[in-house]
């Protein structure tokens, strides 16, 4: 008999379920639904920094997704039967608070609010609350500056608590319609579990400790002082959120009967804690003390943990540093750029360079062929600012060493260059702070897609670039913690490692660092170190004539 | 009777011929010829740095010109005789110099050289002098300082004597069958009085001034001593050159017999001493002190005079400063671009941004609509180097502030006001040193074609942009030249700027600054100049965390 685990990934678009065997974590079958409320699932409004989610989305989805999976599964192995899954885990994006009532049902089903945005999920990328994260930041750095230390020194906008602020100040109906706010990574278990009471919801560590300042050392969540300087209804607020947070190795509840028979499942069956994707997508990709997890897509999480018992400095620009919140027994620590993908898609879509041999393919194609230092070009990833280590949203791009010549291949080049070197800044950073990084995992769509970027990036930080063997870390991260919460006695896992062990993987490609390149990399990167510091930082204080000069050097001698 | 004058316009890749109303200055008829030798005129090697021209090309060229410039004019008014051509001018690019024989043949027309780059015309894009350049600057610094100074602190591969030494270098055989060497621009007018010989030869002091280092002060061109020091053989070259240069209102001669019978001229009209392209522009954009002539194209040259009694430092940064250089009576001072329309075309060719909206009439359309300081980019106009102030090729372009949604046209703007910010450098350095600049001429296909250009210019300079009425500056100035050395008894003037007054003119239109877009680009610039400063100077000392910062402030009040 088999031993499966659902893996149940809620994005910004849509919904993944997939169906994993416990005992290598080989995928069996997978689903995606796309969300049906808004535009490709998000609820727009003419605010531009509005960004919503219905949901009503995420019950659907989590049906549809899970009886089409099992569909898949059994096509792919005649001999499966749903009954073998012996537990499911969820991952979200986050932070994407919801207002629910009493009985922990998200005002948006109510059809009196159906259609306020102000009812919905606060999805992670809504920026409607800027001011409110200032206040926030202002006033914690005022009376509260260790709530900030362990989150970069600014509480964002994207955040639970700017968003229900925001909600109290500009939508009052809603925030006194709802008796609590959930994040959606806690609410979709406690769903499948029939634990929506706010009063006994099991809350995940992850969502708690990045987003919304909970921490056991300071009695979790802010004080209600704190919060009642902010406003007092907000104070208020605090009695109603759990006094307690938990790791994904946890158990929320067994699945409902009602939810069992929806999806073809075994009533019963655990579900665990849930947790933001990056954080599972981790776990997926094997994170383990040591380990550095990139997950590379339109931005990157770098992703790390550090043993509980080891002593950890704050790390200053670091995103999070969360006891327990990527596994039990460890610091989960976050990092990461603002823009990687991303920059290169706005070059692509935006500049739309060289006519047709403007794609990303033909442009790699053509990138490829020029060496280290060749362009005499360099440039700052900083597009949409700067996550880590600088934390700075008002940043941006910077492109120098253009000629008469230089062509849209040679800029897309320096373009992923510029992210490689943000890429060594965050591992110098943690190594600077004594968090040695011995391996550099990574995964998403880049990772998958463009060797010529892993090359790059391997020759730039002088370190092996490793890929994740499965493409759906973040999904296989969930079902890693369904592993867990299932228990060796069901044919799981006693601990997040002991179950990573047995599911996660590597490709077998390597990229190995280039010593040539490497060579002129480092030239490179003390030049794009800088520009950094000259621009990203108020201490600098030097002249950058060198800069051009040495560029041109540089070029000449890898033209040679 | 009418009174006409003929300008004769020797350009890198065509000569043109303008028959001019000596009366008003309007063209009655004009003829170009593409130069029949080389790549589009210019002869090319496998050596990117190589760049000459065949002097039978000129020869060519003004036969087939002057007949059909006869021809155009005789269509165009009726009553028009080539009896009524009082005087010709010339004008031709330099430094340009051409290996003779003893009787002043180039020694391109010998049988035996005629296929050999190194005996034709050192065309002034020929690069292949760096070494000789460096060579002669080091030199000059430590023995002949205040050579320097007149040129900018560097003496450039583009001029006289470091071709001439390259030649020595690495053409010993045409190097010795040259009795000397002559300008493009002297051995014309020679050629076309038969005055050819190069003992009684007589040479301009634009050429000489500007790019030989000639001037009255220490005895005309480099002392033998010093030129010694380089080689013997160039000391030696020293005696086989003229002891005197002249401006263009002298006389080199009568056009011969011949030359009268082939363009169908009359014989012994006088053709004036020549100069280069760019001075001669000046005067036919109505140069005079207290007026700023900027001639747009692919770089500019920016043009000044100052009466001789006045009293002129030597200003730093300018590519050169020369008694007479533009007319007798004043100091020609030029300053330039070494990029402008260049950056554009480069845009638009090698990056082909915007797909179909990707030409610089879209462009242009589409960046006319974003108010000063919108697109929050900042870019520096280095793409070529910059020729004045800082007088450094090893310098490149720079680009900032782009964002995620960063457009194509937003780039094309920013370009655009930075070469408006370099504009505005030289203006200022100008005025720095004393030089008032109480009007501004532009003229060139940019000034003429594109009314954002200017209005830009405008904007960002806080002052008028006047464009100059005829589009052919050039050969209008060598017209002019023409007129003068004709005299007033034959219908001609007794002075280059009485000529200029008749002839010369402005176009109706005048861009006038906007006090508010002025306001924007005075910020903009302040950020430039800091750029301009951190980069291009040794001295420069500070922090640019500032810039990013203020330009998303100027961005954010722009769009609001």
């Amino acid at each position: 008999m088999g031993r499966y685990t659902i893996g149940l990934d809620y994005g910004t678009n849509s919904v993944r379920c997939l169906i994993v065997n416990a005992t290598n974590g080989r995928e069996l079958g997978e689903a995606v639904w796309n969300y049906s409320h808004g535009h490709e699932g998000v609820i727009l409004t003419d605010d531009p920094n509005l960004a919503r989610q219905h949901p009503g989305d995420y019950v659907k989805g989590t049906e549809e997704t899970i009886r089409s999976a099992l569909r898949a599964a059994r096509r792919t192995n005649k001999s499966f039967r749903p009954a073998d899954v012996i537990g499911i885990g969820v991952d979200t994006t986050g932070s994407t608070p919801l207002p629910v009532d009493a009985d922990g049902s998200p005002l948006a089903f109510d059809r009196k609010l159906a259609r306020d945005p102000a009812a919905m999920g606060w999805l992670w990328k809504d920026h409607t609350s800027i001011a409110e994260a200032e206040e926030i930041t202002a006033l914690a750095g005022r009376l509260r500056p260790h709530y900030l230390a362990k989150c970069g020194g600014t509480y964002s906008s994207e955040w639970f608590f700017s968003k229900i602020l925001h909600c109290l100040r500009t939508s009052p109906k809603v925030f006194d319609a709802a008796y609590t706010w959930v994040e959606c990574a806690d609410w979709i278990p406690a769903m499948l579990t029939g634990n929506e009471s706010p009063d006994r919801m099991t809350v995940g560590v992850c969502a708690a400790g990045h987003k919304a300042m909970y921490n056991d050392a300071w009695g979790g969540y802010p004080d209600k002082r704190f919060l009642s300087r902010l406003d007092k209804k907000l104070g208020a607020l605090r009695g109603r959120l759990q006094a307690k947070a938990h790791p994904v190795d946890r158990t929320v509840g067994g699945l409902t009967e009602q939810w069992a028979r929806k999806a073809g499942l075994r009533s019963g069956i655990p579900v665990a804690v849930g947790a933001f994707d990056a954080h599972l997508g981790a776990v997926g990709a094997g994170i383990a003390p040591g380990t550095l997890v990139k997950i590379i897509g339109t931005s990157t999480c770098d992703m790390m943990v550090v043993p509980l018992k080891q002593k950890l400095a704050d790390v200053p620009g670091l995103c999070g540093i969360v006891p327990g919140s990527i596994g039990p027994g460890s610091y989960g620590l976050e990092a990461g750029q603002s823009a990687v993908g991303d920059i290169f898609n706005w070059f692509v879509n935006y500049v739309q360079p060289g006519g047709k041999a403007g794609s990303h393919e033909a442009l790699t194609r053509a990138a490829s062929r020029i060496a280290p230092g060749a362009s005499g070009l360099l440039a700052l990833d900083w597009n949409n600012g700067n996550r880590t280590v600088l934390v700075d949203q008002r940043l941006t791009g910077l492109l120098l060493g253009q000629t008469l010549y230089t062509t849209p291949p040679e800029i897309y080049r320096a373009l992923i260059e510029a992210t490689a070197f943000g890429a060594l800044t965050i591992i110098n950073r943690f190594e600077e702070y004594g968090v040695e990084v011995r391996q550099v995992v990574n995964c998403g769509g880049i990772a998958e897609k463009n060797p010529m970027v892993m090359q790059i990036y391997a020759d730039v930080t002088n370190r092996p670039m490793k890929v994740s063997r499965s493409p759906q870390t973040c999904a296989l991260g969930a079902a890693i913690a369904g592993a867990v919460v299932a228990g060796r006695k069901a044919g799981g896992y006693p601990s997040v490692p002991a179950a990573q062990r047995a599911m996660t993987g590597l490709k077998r490609k390597v990229y190995k660092p280039s010593a040539k390149a490497h060579a002129v990399y480092g030239q490179l990167y003390a030049l794009y170190r800088q520009l950094h510091d000259a621009f990203g930082t108020r201490q600098w204080k030097g002249n950058l004539y060198n800069v051009m000069k040495q560029l041109l050097d540089i070029r000449a001698k890898a033209r040679r």
